[in-house]
């Protein structure tokens, strides 16, 4: 709690210059003087600016705490990357300053010899909770939580636990209640701070704390972790092992994170991105998490031609079927996507009870009709007017209706599918559903002018 | 504080049928028994399985403060419908129970009529309060603040902040934090809960305080609010007018559910998805949130089919070149997307720096040279394997390669320029690039042939 100013700090270009310009000139007093009253958040967004190289200078400049809370504030990839110069003692000095999740977090992005180097190098009590959180997958509970935690036993006065809050309070960072546990650790509830505060000295932690607490397993999927804290409106939340033992807690910061992420991820999978990546990113990243879509959209592409040529003849005697590829394309690929990603939406969030699989082809159906008369009447007309061929455009508007149920129902199935078979259902809302209805629009389309043509 | 055992609720499709027969049989006991023991939140997701007159029947027996956590709990649909079945003087009951923020909202929803009624029936404090929050926009801090909150002046001590916490106890849900105020309500800081319980009860408030605290004004955008509680681990921040004092805070919870809901807004517009619906909406809902993005699309599909009309004589003469317009504009689309998906990215994170439009620039530029070259010699390769025609394959490759650089350069103005008037780029990111890209590829794809074969 030092005496601050309230600063707020913007990056601008000319900021990034000038700065680049101390960095050039090693100009440690402009750089102390500038970051003095900066918050470590916006240190890190700077950071992001500059070299590994370059950064590890500013960090130097800085007390351990910020530098410490600086690093556990990088992304992954920059940390990664940022780490390499650092030696393992380094590393070891800012761990020590953080909590034993963050600690956890940054072990597990080292490498192999570096990580038991760093690991041996840990306080002790640090150590074996940062050993413990090892143990677990990256994706659960287990993996998010932290070991810092206020516990009370239920037998316990408020003026013991306030003690239990005074020796503890350098360990926890953040708190918003203190656990009750029984003589087995078992979590029995909570009191919140705001009720300890106003109970009296002498009340017994029984007669106050909250019986009816959530509490998360260990293994509990980092997403269903997230749901529940947002359900119940939690800013906080235990974590229990299996015989209902508590073992660590989760803050709401983290699972802002998780939901972000896992947000970032959806968008990236619907917009045919392979890795994790920004703009900012360099060019050969960049290149290399676009090219796997587009190639899966190449090769429908060549399968496409291929099929296409099956039909020449037909192209021969009637170019204008050409002409509508592109319409029945298109509106079989929005179908799909709109489609798939309903279903998506509708499996990530649990609160759904599942109404079986063909209450919703019913449903389905019965959209995609609605949608299809509509958009074929149009599109006869449209066509009657645009190129004045009443054959050609019935052929064209049956083929349109076809594909939007056909392309309704591929996009219903395949996240579904995918699902089942334990893949991410959200890829079925990306360049592949469309790729599908490629094809699948200029089967029906051909095969429709085959037959009536 | 009830005592209340740890029951975990779940929702299934037998428990839904039983209950819906309890509900026929306008069976009071089963219901109240059964619901005993369950949390709001979990009876909130049970009623989404009922009408509401059947929802209406359930809440009746239950006790007030439990209806109004479900009615603040509802989305914002299911209430609108839900309310309908209640008289003002009914919803005024279930709002005298709910915070200033939700009581807000949920008057914000109501027909103006009713919402004046409503509003004459509130208690006087929160009456006041309420009023102060329906000045301001939805969208801003000040339309996502509350008015409850613990306010301190510096020259106390610990004892009488604590005074004044058991005073406003009962008025404040869930704070983490007391703010600290001089005497013209000007905001200068905060005393986290934890550091109160731990200090001496003769210790001034401004011995203690953090004077370093983030804070929002009123008209700050929500989604700003959310980047500055993420960037700073915050779980709740204070909210101050232009002068400076203090006049409610944000909670991560209501932060939590605004980035929630800007990131299914952001996949329904990349999925072409025009309302906020969910599957299990009615089949006219999904039909007419579906309908203007294919209308687009079909659109967009005329327009291509009229083009390819004026190439007739070439298609004609080669009907080969019909079998590539796929390839080209599905690469066209894919290519569209991912660029136009960073850019939105990007645009969304204020932690950049922006770079300015002719580095954005130069770098895409390379990204599609690379991504097109491979692509194009890869097709070259196969075409020349599958149909053996070298010129046609030629012709492709080189309009492929054109298709590449050009839909990157429309996928990453066009979310700038959407940005720069002031629409949501994300728009960007839907079927309206990809129907620009279908017509663009199109037309170089055509312009090449003309010129080449």
């Amino acid at each position: 709690m030092e005496q601050q100013p309230l600063v707020e700090f913007e990056l601008t270009v000319e900021f990034r210059a000038r700065f680049q310009e101390a960095l050039d000139e090693h100009d440690a007093d402009f750089i102390r003087k500038t970051l003095q009253d900066v918050k470590p958040a916006d240190i890190t967004t700077l950071l992001y600016e500059f070299t590994s190289e370059e950064s590890k200078y500013v960090m130097d400049l800085l007390d351990i705490e910020t530098q410490a809370e600086i690093i556990s504030d990088l992304d992954r990839d920059t940390r990664k990357r940022f780490l390499k110069v650092y030696p393992p003692s380094e590393i070891v000095n800012f761990l020590n300053q953080l909590a034993s999740d963050d600690t956890a977090d940054i072990l597990n992005e080292l490498p192999i010899k570096e990580r038991e180097q760093v690991l041996s190098g840990l306080e002790p009590e640090l150590k074996m909770q940062v050993t413990e959180l090892l143990r677990y997958e990256e994706h659960v509970a287990g993996g998010l939580m932290a070991k810092e935690l206020i516990k009370a036993r239920y037998n316990w006065t408020v003026v013991e636990c306030v003690n239990e809050i005074r020796k503890q309070a350098e360990n926890v960072n953040k708190f918003y209640a203190v656990y009750v546990v029984d003589e087995q650790d078992v979590l029995l509830g909570r009191v919140a701070l705001q009720d300890l505060i106003v109970s009296d000295a002498k009340t017994l932690v029984a007669d106050i704390y909250e019986h009816d607490v959530v509490s998360a397993e260990t293994y509990l999927p980092d997403t269903e972790v997230a749901e529940m804290m947002k359900k119940y409106d939690l800013e906080s939340i235990p974590v229990v092992n299996v015989q209902g033992q508590l073992v660590g807690r989760i803050t709401i910061d983290d699972v802002v994170d998780v939901i972000t992420e896992q947000a970032e991820e959806g968008r990236q999978i619907m917009a045919g991105i392979t890795e994790n990546i920004e703009e900012d990113d360099s060019v050969w990243r960049n290149t290399r998490a676009r090219l796997p879509w587009l190639l899966i959209g190449i090769f429908g592409g060549l399968m496409n031609a291929k099929f296409m040529g099956l039909f020449e003849a037909e192209l021969v005697r009637i170019t204008a079927i050409a002409f509508f590829t592109p319409l029945i394309q298109a509106t079989g690929g929005n179908v799909g996507i709109q489609s798939s990603s309903l279903i998506v939406q509708s499996l990530a969030n649990p609160d759904f009870v599942d109404e079986g699989l063909w209450k919703r082809l019913v449903k389905v159906f019965f959209v995609a009709i609605l949608n299809g008369v509509f958009l074929s009447l149009l599109v006869f007309g449209a066509n009657v007017l645009l190129f004045g061929e009443y054959r050609l455009s019935l052929v064209v508007s049956l083929a349109l209706f076809s594909v939007v149920l056909f392309a309704s129902f591929i996009g219903t199935i395949t996240p579904l599918i995918l699902n089942k078979f334990g893949f991410n259902p959200a890829l079925a809302a990306g360049p592949f559903i469309t790729t599908t209805n490629d094809l699948l629009g200029l089967t029906i389309y051909f095969f429709t002018v085959h037959v009536m043509l």
